[in-house]
C-alpha cells in the first residue's frame, strides 16, 4: 500500500472515517448546525491545527470565525471518501468473527451492505445468519464476478487467509479487510488493512507498570 | 493519548507488535535462524530502513551483515511491549462481538488472558462462553478492584459505552480496547483504542472506483 497518493499521506486519508463519524455523532445529538476544527480535536484528541490541515488537502471546507457546517462537512467528506454509494460486501468465513460480523449493526448508513457470507465447512453451510444464507466458498468467485463486488471482510484462519485471498483477488476484489493475523500478498492495486485486536492492545501495553 | 513518549513517538510503537507477529510467524515456519531488515520488511511492505529506525530507539538488536537473530529479537519486542507476563482481561459485553472474542485464540501466547466475561443482560448472565461464566456487570468493580486487572475490551452499545468506560477507569483499568463506535473520555494515564472496522473499511474505498 503506497503511503501518499495523489499527494495525500495515507495517514490524512486514516483520519477522515474518524472525523466523519464524530461529525455523525455531532448531527445525531442535533444541538448544532455548525462545528469548528478545535471542538472537534478535542472530542477525538486530536489538534485543530492537524485537522485543519488534513482537510485543507481536500479544499477549503470551513469559514473564518463561524467553523464548520456539520451536515455539509459530512456530505464532502463521504463524497471524499466515495461512499455516496454503498458498497456490496461479502465476508468469508462465518465463524465466530463471521457470526459477529453479519450481525453487526454498524455497516447500516455508513457505506457498506453485506451482501453475502461464504464458507468451506458443510455443518455452517445453509444456515442463516441474521438473513444471509451462508454459501460455499467454492460459490464465492462467480457471486463476485456476477455482482462486481469490490469489497471483502476475511475471517478465515491464517492457515487459509492467503489462499482465499488469492481467490478473492482473481474474482475482482480491491478492498480486503483481514481478520487472519497474518500479513498477506496482494498484487497493485488491492488494498488491504488488518484487523488484529491483539496489535492494538500490545500497542498499549508499551505503557503500562507490570500487575505486581 | 500522546503521540510520544520517552521520545519515542506511539506511531512506532504501534509498529512493534506488526514486527513482533511478523517475526514469530517466521520463527513458526522455523526454515532460518536470522532475518534482515530487507526480509521482514519486504513481508511487511514497510521499508527496511523504517525498520532498522524504528528498532535503533531501542538499542542494537542486529548486525552488519548477519542481520537480526529471530528468536532473540521475538524476546526483546516482548519485552519492550511489557509481555514477558500475561495481562489479565475482562470483556464487558458478551453480544455478538464479546461472544466472537471469547471464543478468539488469538489471545493466547500473545500476552493476554481473558479472565472475566460480563454483561448485564439477564438472559446472558450465567451463561457459559468458552469456559467463563457471564457475570453481571455490578460485578465488574469489585473483581477488578481485587484482581488488579487493568486490560479490558469493551463490546458495548455507543450508547452505553462512557459509562461503562467510566466504571473500568474507577475500577482501576489503564488499557481499553474499544469496539463501541464512539470516543470516550478518560483521564490522562488510561490508554484507549478503537477497533471499529467500517472505519478501517472507509479508509480504503478513498482508493476504489464505484462500482458501475
Amino acid at each position: 500500500m503506497p503511503a501518499v497518493e495523489n499527494g495525500i499521506p495515507d495517514i490524512v486519508i486514516g483520519r477522515l472515517p474518524i472525523y466523519l463519524r464524530a461529525l455523525t455523532h455531532m448531527a445525531q445529538e442535533g444541538d448544532k448546525v455548525t462545528t469548528s476544527s478545535h471542538e472537534l480535536g478535542q472530542r477525538l484528541g486530536i489538534s485543530s491545527a492537524q485537522i485543519r490541515k488534513d482537510l485543507s488537502h481536500f479544499g477549503e471546507f470551513g469559514k473564518q470565525g463561524t467553523g464548520y457546517h456539520i451536515k455539509y462537512l459530512i456530505e464532502q467528506l463521504r463524497h471524499i471518501l466515495n461512499l455516496d454509494q454503498e458498497w456490496s460486501t461479502v465476508i468469508v468465513g462465518a465463524g465466530y468473527i463471521g457470526h459477529a460480523l453479519a450481525h453487526y449493526q454498524g455497516f447500516q448508513h455508513r457505506g457498506f451492505r453485506i451482501q453475502r457470507i461464504f464458507d468451506n465447512d458443510p455443518s455452517v453451510i445453509g444456515q442463516d445468519m441474521n438473513g444471509l444464507t451462508v454459501q460455499h466458498v467454492d460459490e464465492l468467485s462467480e457471486v463476485m464476478e456476477n455482482e462486481g463486488i469490490q469489497v471483502a471482510i476475511l475471517a478465515v484462519p491464517a492457515s487459509a487467509a492467503q489462499d482465499i485471498t488469492d481467490l478473492l483477488v482473481d474474482a475482482g476484489v480491491k478492498s480486503i479487510l483481514s481478520y487472519a493475523p497474518i500479513n498477506l500478498n496482494v498484487p497493485q492495486g488491492v488494498w488491504v488493512r488488518y484487523n488484529d485486536p491483539v496489535v492494538q492492545m500490545q500497542r498499549m501495553t508499551f505503557y503500562l507498570k507490570s500487575e505486581e
